[in-house]
């Protein structure tokens, strides 16, 4: 549809010269998300990837965890007095059979009638709606994901190389999946960095790869509670952010065996939780 | 109550050297919004000023305008099993007489049945609920507000020297009003850069001082839609952004009379509508 960018006219002002030229923006639409028909969520959103996003937005709040529960999505048409597509409708019908749990959706936070709202009741959430513990060992056949440093320190321009609407607006939040050998796997583009994270869960649930146990989840901005709960119910075991993590973000990743690295920037990161998935060669001394 | 930031154990990576220490990280809990008694929302916030949050957060959405109109926020207990307080749910009472309009809260974004879904719903939503136009001229008897660019380019440093939190933990977003002279009217911070808008405004609102006719608003990060709208909802006449605003903020900002500058950076900045309110020296030539 090509809608991810749109031009509009812009005055530049450069040390106190000012010109007029067209510009490059990121667009921003209204996305509604219905469940078997019923308006769940709507969201802000970057064009493009909807039917992606929606999926991993389901994967997010415990609904979808595998291609064959999703039947199909479609764009929704007729909510419009001429009956014209605005594509900014999709309704997900989940397969036969396919049980929804009785959620409550605001602003991706459950609450809880039985210990009101605090963010203990968002980690329980988290916790009861999960559809796999993270577990990187895979029947223990295999080793848990482990990362070196350096391999890690140099994902952020592996990154930044991949974003190629950035480059273009300035505008976008990126997320970025990884194997363990630091190959870029999927890179998603969205003015909300939720949305980044959804579409790129929602491709991997279409792709059948879910749990996504064996990769490193990188997002451009801060680790918000929010993000972390997406990595854990994507089942992915490793989360990275170029900026800051929230206090609920690492309590959340403590708790669900989440590896959490946040200002990860040249040669430097802070480890928030999981630390046995990088190889740390120097012993830990207590500052 | 002090949780603004909050302690956890860290381990440093420096160039290969670890270290294990303390670190302070924003603290982020959730927030569920009551209106007279039912619930509306809940937003990912960190504590403090959370009565100005929900003051404002109304104010976005077209229901409060005026003090007068706020009879009174409290903090609920009751919401838990052993009675205790959470201090994450508020409950805003609205004064009698107050007409609550009919509003589809999710997400901050309206729906209408007669349009469909679409960024031109967005704009009508803001158009319809708005309490005032842009006016800042105040009745014809004060000139509009009108910046020289090397004032607005000073806005930035002065934001940044002002925000202790993020000093600590890296981990906010800022949002500051300015008056017409560069002089800092009022600045708050948190996770999500939505909250520290509506905080913004819901103290302006606690204060009388609405609508902020002759102020600028200047955010720390990008202007998505929704921080143009609550712009707007304020009276505020001026949006100026660190980085890329979106499609959407551009038209809105367009269509309600709102200046708005993006890439606020050094002695640089783009201006995508508004033009008339900056003191442009030189002839703007076609680029």
């Amino acid at each position: 549809m090509g809608r991810v960018t749109e031009r509009r006219k812009v005055i530049r002002i450069r040390d106190g010269a000012v010109s007029t030229r067209p510009d490059t923006l990121v667009a921003e639409e209204p996305l509604e998300i219905r469940l078997n028909g019923k308006p769940l969520a709507i969201t802000m959103r970057t064009p493009g990837d909807d039917f992606a996003l929606a999926a991993g937005f389901l994967v997010s709040e415990g609904v979808l965890g595998a291609a064959d529960e999703l039947q199909n999505i479609v764009y929704c048409a007729g909510a419009t007095v001429d009956g014209s597509n605005t594509y900014n409708i999709v309704d997900v019908r989940t397969a036969p059979g396919v049980v929804i749990p009785d959620i409550t959706l605001e602003r991706n936070v459950y609450t809880t009638s039985s210990c009101g709202l605090c963010g203990k009741a968002s980690l329980d959430a988290v916790r009861t709606t999960a559809r796999w513990s993270i577990d990187d060992t895979a029947g223990d056949t295999a080793p848990p994901v482990r990362l070196e440093p350096e391999l890690l320190a140099s994902l952020p321009d592996r990154l930044r190389a991949a974003q190629r609407v950035f480059d273009r607006t300035g505008g976008l939040h990126a997320a970025a999946l990884f194997t363990e050998d630091g190959e870029l796997v999927d890179i998603r583009e969205d003015v909300g960095r939720h949305n980044a994270v959804d579409k790129l869960v929602g491709r991997a649930l279409q792709n059948g790869s879910l749990p996504l146990s064996r990769t490193v989840l990188l997002v451009s901005g801060r680790a918000s509670f929010e993000l972390a709960q997406k990595a854990v119910m994507a089942g992915i075991p490793f989360l990275a952010a170029v900026s800051a993590p929230s206090s609920l973000a690492v309590d959340l990743a403590a708790e669900s065996n989440l590896t959490l690295v946040g200002f990860l920037r040249g040669t430097s990161m802070n480890v928030y939780a999981g630390e046995h998935r990088i190889a740390l060669r120097a012993a830990a001394s207590q500052g």
